[in-house]
């Protein structure tokens, strides 16, 4: 069974069939599928639902519908609460991030259900008495109340890259080795000198400010490959000038 | 300048105002505040966006609309492109969470623009060119593409715990140390005795299953002083027990 699949997310009470509906794509975008509703209360009808599930209408349609919270993580090893609050039977309340790790673990060999309370009033403290995990979502404390949908695709993204199904993208060209650098900078030191941006007396110190601007980020093999080919360029260019025209007014001829 | 104050979220030509209702309620959760929009073609009225945008309309009717992308990114230091596309322009693009602790560190000192493209679209070529960075967040493979409002979500979501300004919930309680823990199991393994849990001859070996038990997780002196005082409990009522009746049939006697 692929990991994600070990992911359960369950909403308690849920009022808005839209909320319902992002969640579907949310978990689909994250490679979840399994949705259990608890006593639902949808008070718009399941059309907006259905729109805002986009392609994830098939999970949509295939959501259980349970009377109680103890149906629907019954057969779960971890049952995970979603809190923005602290207090009473909150204190071992943790960050999703901090859970992730954890929680993937105990994925890899049973089901583990992330509970999510209703729009209005979130968990009853009888439902946060039955998670064996509780987690917070950070937020500034200006407007703490996260959209239910948003909240489930927060944990779900964090769950994703815990579980280390996607392959961060990575750029082919790997980064320039020294040796490269360096000849990088003999060329760039040789075309500056050649179109007269610099002379041989401050050629030292302008070429530490391109050691600076060439080593501010990762300096990839591709990335220097472009550059000697301008300093190379800027020579031909330079030569080819001073073969025609030695002086310096020659800048100022027609275009 | 708080942190997060100095990044702008973009939107390139949104079409519905829900989407941009929960963007800007997803940027008060993390206290983001600046709001641009290029050319919006709103289809559909702003009702949908204020209703979405619940507690942050301030921040809705706060924003500002452009003609172009380049007014939007004007005065930024670094413009961050969202794409789910690699391909032509894209081989630098890597994870918002790659990104984040560089992004955060240029806010410090200039302004930091996230675009987010057209929702059926996405950001043109020639947007992806004038952009300094370029995400992509990871998914599963079967359905790529995030919902606008969930994008902006997760980008400012990993922004804001990248600032460090949330404090992530502590447990009052600090984990046990080890003489406490012996006390605990000396505690048990008297307990467990007087009980009849156990003989002598078994003593060792189930302890080693207590010793187990109870190091699953991070114990807390809390949680050492409710076992505690179980077995302290159980000594007393076993004790009560055998000084009323010593024998085994006790058990079976009327309630």
């Amino acid at each position: 069974m692929p990991l994600m699949s070990a992911f359960r997310i369950v909403l308690v009470e849920p009022l808005y069939s839209g909320n319902v509906g992002s969640v579907c794509r949310a978990m689909a975008n994250m490679d979840l599928s399994d949705l259990v509703l608890v006593a639902p209360r949808i008070v718009d009808g399941w059309e907006e639902g259905e729109k805002l599930a986009v392609h994830a209408g098939g999970l949509l349609e295939r959501r259980r519908e349970v009377a109680t919270f103890g149906e629907a993580v019954a057969d779960c090893a971890a049952v995970v609460g979603t809190t923005a609050r602290a207090g009473l039977y909150r204190q071992h309340v943790r960050t999703v991030r901090d859970w992730a790790p954890g929680l993937v673990q105990i994925a890899g060999q049973g089901r583990v259900a992330l509970v999510f309370g209703r729009e209005d009033t979130g968990l009853a403290n009888d439902e946060i008495a039955r998670c064996t995990h509780l987690v917070r979502i950070p937020t500034g404390t200006s407007y703490t109340s996260i959209n239910l949908a948003q909240a489930v695709m927060i944990c779900c993204y964090e769950l994703f890259q815990a579980g280390g199904a996607f392959e961060a993208p990575e750029e082919k060209s790997a980064p320039v080795a020294a040796t490269q650098r360096l000849r990088l900078q003999e060329l760039w030191r040789a075309a500056m000198l050649a179109i007269g941006f610099m002379n041989d007396q401050k050629a030292d110190h302008m070429m530490q400010g391109f050691q600076r601007i060439f080593s501010r980020g990762v300096l990839t093999e591709d990335d220097a490959s472009i550059l000697m080919g301008v300093a190379r360029q800027a020579m031909w260019a330079a030569d080819r000038r001073s073969s025609r025209d030695s002086g310096p007014d020659a800048t100022r001829e027609a275009p």
